[in-house]
C-alpha cells in the first residue's frame, strides 16, 4: 500500500541541506537536467543526511529541477526516513512489501516524455534499468558530474571533520614501527593495523600491507608471505569517523633496503613534497600531477609511476577531483585530496607517499604530519 | 596504453568457477539474453573468485552467451586480477589512467546492434549508463533473475561456510544477556556486540539495537536512548567469515515486559517455529510466507507483521529467495534462507525472531540453536 506523508523539518543541520539542495538545482537547470534520482549512498547522505540502507528494497531521493523533493522508501523504513532525511520539506511516499516501488518512483518523479533525468553514479543498476523501463522516452545520465562541483569543495565543518580523521590516522602511522619484524606475515600486521585504526576510527575502510616485490601492485591484498629482512613495505589505511575517510601512506623498509630503492625512495620524497608545494588556488589539477611526474621522470621513474597522482576524499574516499594528468579543473578553496606519487618495479619493490592536503585560500594545508622520510625498522 | 593478456588457470577452485560459468551460460542461451557484465560484487566473487576494489575505475567480467570471457580491469589492479580471477581461461584487458575504460570495454564486448545484454543488478550506474552510450541499439536488463537461479541453490562447500557463520553468532546471541541492564544506550549495547561479531567473524554486516518503543521500527539504528525496565529488546545482528553472512534476531526483555507483551511473543514464537516447520523441498517460498502470516493474523498481529517472511542469504546477506506472499518459487534442496516474522506497534513495541534454515531432501535445517524462548535479564 503506498502513503504518502509530508515531512518537515527545522534546524542548523536541515538549514545546510537546504542550502546544498538550491545549489543543486542551479546545477541541474545550468546543465539542463530536468532532475535527479538519489539512492543509499554518499550522495543522498551529502544531499539530505540520510544514511540508509542499501538494500533490494530500494529508497530513492526524487529531486526534480523544479518542484516538491520526495523520497521513495519501504514502509519498513519509514520510522527512520521520516526523522533522518533532514530536508526542510518533502514528501515521504513509502510502499509495502507488494508494491511497485518503482513504478511508484517513476509516477511520483513526474517528468514528461524527453526530460533528462540524471541518476547518482552508484546507484545500483537494478534501479536505474527498473526506473528506464517505466518512463521509457526520457533520457538518462549520470549525476556524477552534477553532484562532483558541490561535494568537491568542503565547508568549515566538513574540514574539520577531515582534519580530524586524519589526526586518527596519523596516529595509526606512528605505531606501525611497533609492528613490522621480519617473520610476521603481511596478514598479521593487516589484522593489527584494522584494530588500531579501528580505536580512533567509527570503521575501517581499507588496510595494504605490501612487502618486498608485493610492494610493486599499488592495491596489494595482504597475504602469507612474511616480512623478510631487506624488504620495503608499503602501509596504505584509511577508516571513516563520522563519516569522513581517511586515506594515507607510508613505505617503511626493514633492516638495509635493496640496492637502488633508497635513492629512487629519495627522488619520491622530493617528488610528492614538490607537487603538495605547488598547490594553491587557480592551479590545475593536472599541474599538480605534472609536478610528482615531471619528478620523478627526472629521476628515471616516470614509467614507474602508473596511476595518477591523488583524489578528491570526504564522504567517499576516492571522490573528485581527480589529480589527473591533463585535467585542466581549477583547485579552489575547500578542495580536499590526497597527493600520492609511487613507483612500482614488477618482481622488485614499490613505494608510495601519500598525504591529503587542503586547498587554502592562499595555498595548501597537509593534514598529515607523519615523518616523509623512509622509516627503518630493525 | 590498452593491454590484453591470456591468462589461464588450473586447480579445484577454477573448476567450481567453470561449472559456474558453464550454467550462467546455459541460463543466458534459455533466457535469451546475448552478455552479461558484472562489476565488483558477490556476482563476480560468485563466477570468479574475484574480489575486486569497488572503485571509479571501473572492473568489468564480460561474459557473452558464446565466446571467451574478457576481465576489464585498471592497470594497477593487473596483478591482483591476474592472480584472483580463478576461471580456466580468460582475456585480462587492462587500461591505463587516461584510456576510456568503458568504451574499451563496450569494444571488447562485440555484441551486435539489437543483441540483449544483461548487466549485474548491483553495478553502478555510472558504469551501465556509459556502456549504453558506448553501445546504442542494444537491449539492456538486470542480471538479477539470471544469477539468481545459480546462486540460490548452494553447493556443500557454501552450506558448510552458512553453518560455520550461523554457530558465529549463535555464540554472539549467547553473551547478549549479559549486555542489556538497565540505564546503558543502545549504541553502548550495539559497540559491545560489534566486538563480540568480530571475535567469531572477518567482520560486522549490521546492529541493530532496538529497545522499548523504538524496536516497532524494524530497521532502527542504535541510538542514545538508554535500556528501561520494562523494555522489549529486538537485537538483530550479522557478520561475514570466509565470504558468507550470518543474520539473527532474539528479542530480549529487560525486567517484566508490558503488558500483552508475552502474549503476542508467544504467539510469534509459535508462527515462527510453524513457518520454519513446513520447509520441504516442493512447497512455495509463499506457501511459507502464509504460515507465518496466518498465524499471527490468528493472534490479531497480522497489521503488526508489516514485512516478508524472510529472505535467501550467501555471499549477500539479502539474496534470492525471497520468502514474500505469493511467491510461486518452490524450494529446492540446498537453498538456505531467514525465517524471520515479527509484529510492530508503534509508539509501544515490537518484537522479531529470526533464523536461517537451509531446505533438505526431505525437510529443513535450521542453524541458528540458541532458544527462542523470551530470556527475560533482570
Amino acid at each position: 500500500m503506498l502513503e504518502h506523508t509530508p515531512i518537515t523539518h527545522t534546524g542548523r543541520d536541515v538549514d545546510r541541506h537546504a542550502s546544498r539542495l538550491a545549489r543543486l538545482r542551479d546545477v541541474l537547470t545550468a546543465a539542463g537536467a530536468d532532475g535527479v534520482v538519489l539512492a543509499p549512498g554518499t550522495d543522498l547522505r551529502y544531499l539530505a543526511g540520510y544514511d540508509a540502507l542499501a538494500q533490494e528494497r530500494p529508497t530513492l531521493l526524487l529531486v526534480p529541477a523544479a518542484g516538491p523533493v520526495t523520497l521513495v522508501a519501504p514502509r519498513l523504513e519509514r520510522a527512520r526516513a521520516a526523522v533522518e532525511v533532514r530536508l526542510p520539506s518533502f514528501t515521504l511516499l513509502t510502499y509495502g512489501e507488494h508494491d511497485d516501488a518503482l513504478a511508484a518512483a517513476a509516477a511520483a518523479l513526474d517528468l514528461p516524455d524527453g526530460a533528462e533525468v540524471a541518476v547518482g553514479d552508484r546507484t545500483w543498476s537494478a534501479f536505474t534499468l527498473g526506473l528506464q523501463a517505466a518512463l521509457p522516452g526520457r533520457r538518462w545520465r549520470t549525476a556524477a558530474g552534477l553532484l562532483a562541483p558541490l561535494r568537491q569543495v568542503k565547508d568549515a565543518d566538513e574540514l574539520a571533520a577531515l582534519a580530524r580523521v586524519a589526526g586518527a590516522i596519523d596516529d595509526v602511522h606512528r605505531r606501525v614501527p611497533d609492528l613490522l619484524r621480519a617473520g610476521r606475515t603481511e596478514r598479521e600486521v593487516a589484522a593489527d593495523l584494522a584494530a588500531l585504526i579501528r580505536e580512533g576510527h567509527d570503521s575501517v575502510s581499507f588496510v595494504i600491507v605490501a612487502s618486498g616485490p608485493n610492494a610493486a601492485s599499488p592495491h596489494h591484498e595482504p597475504g602469507e608471505r612474511p616480512l623478510a629482512h631487506g624488504d620495503a613495505v608499503v602501509v596504505d589505511i584509511g577508516g571513516l569517523l563520522d563519516g569522513y575517510g581517511s586515506d594515507m601512506t607510508r613505505t617503511y623498509a626493514v633492516g638495509t633496503p635493496p640496492d637502488g630503492f633508497v635513492a629512487a625512495y629519495d627522488a619520491l620524497q622530493a617528488a610528492q613534497a614538490a607537487a603538495v608545494a605547488a598547490v594553491q588556488p587557480g592551479v590545475t589539477a593536472g599541474a599538480i600531477d605534472a609536478v610528482a611526474r615531471d619528478a620523478l621522470t627526472a629521476a628515471g621513474l616516470g614509467d614507474a609511476f602508473v596511476h595518477r597522482t591523488g583524489h578528491g576524499i570526504g564522504l567517499d574516499t576516492h571522490e573528485e577531483p581527480w589529480i589527473l594528468a591533463g585535467s585542466d579543473v581549477p583547485l579552489t578553496p575547500g578542495m580536499a585530496f590526497s597527493v600520492e606519487p609511487g613507483f612500482y618495479l614488477e618482481g622488485r619493490y614499490g613505494a608510495r607517499i601519500e598525504d591529503i592536503v587542503v586547498v587554502t585560500d592562499d595555498g595548501v594545508r597537509p593534514l598529515n604530519r607523519v615523518t616523509h622520510d623512509l622509516v627503518v625498522v630493525p
